[in-house]
């Protein structure tokens, strides 16, 4: 497959970033690559189009890259999924795990009117921790989630596999083995 | 004009935020209606259509969520800059000033090459202290700066026109007197 070859030649590999031993998958000189970012795109929300997307979700920060572009693909209105403390206005948060301890993450409680349907978007999806809280505040204010996209999977970690596991369809264009 | 007095309705006003006295100017009702949204990418490149631009830059995070609409809308490539240490690659760093104290901000030394016209995109202009940080590392990196977009213009803080005053071209689509 040439295309899916073009795109993950794309993506810029860090070795020992950000502590030895991890592979970092740089998705910056896909982004600032104009064909590459087009195509990653319009292939994310491929499946999408012409079925009703209400708003798209895109997790702070690198998701409101891809979930701007998305939006204006769908011609959706866009959500942001932030850090705790960054939304000025009434908000529901969630808890998820990091490494070492816990953060929280939070949504305005009136982002999404209840039975919209959403499709939530971020670069990679690993453990999936960050994504399956996302759902679950989606959830929460009574969104449907139509939907998880993510341009790069790294399988062994099993995060996509978790989200399914909600009821929740998954997308990814590229995948890394290892992690 | 109906069509500018809809898209300045389209933004929720939180007093007292993030302290007493501040007119907060909260743009996620905006992002969050789809007409809005699209509309704003539209009127925010307008001029910018057919001509050559190769990158569009956007400053974290909430230039993330419009820039990446609106390099989508020009079919070019994106570009981020970050707060210091988030950036993998190797950095070009500029230091701004905030109400209390320096901040950094980063950008990747190959993220644009010499001569490539880019778009400077963020939410808001207010003082301009982090657009011109801005506009100086893309400048140092041998980008020409073909314009500045802002949703939101707070005039009575001169930001615009000191971005001028570096023989930059400015857009803005909503002005707020006062600050």
């Amino acid at each position: 497959m040439p295309f899916a070859t073009s795109l993950k030649d794309a993506i810029r590999t860090i070795p020992d970033y950000p502590k030895p031993g991890i592979m970092f998958r740089d998705i910056t000189t896909l982004l600032g690559d104009a064909r590459a970012f087009r195509r990653t795109v319009d292939e994310l929300v491929q499946p999408y189009a012409g079925t009703k997307i209400d708003k798209i979700a895109g997790i702070e920060a690198r998701g409101f890259i891809l979930g701007g572009a998305v939006a204006h693909q769908l011609s959706a209105g866009f959500v942001p999924i932030r850090k705790k403390g960054k939304l000025p206005h009434t908000v529901v948060s969630v808890a998820y795990s990091l490494e070492y301890g816990l953060d929280e993450m939070e949504m305005h409680e009136d982002a999404v009117a209840p039975g919209e349907r959403v499709i939530l978007v971020d670069d990679l999806i690993a453990t999936g921790g960050t994504a399956t809280a996302a759902v679950e505040l989606l959830r929460r204010i009574g969104a449907e989630v139509a939907a998880c996209v993510f341009v790069i999977d790294l399988p062994d970690l099993g995060g996509a596999d978790r989200l399914r596991a909600l009821d929740v369809p998954v997308r990814t264009l590229i995948s890394f083995e290892g992690h």
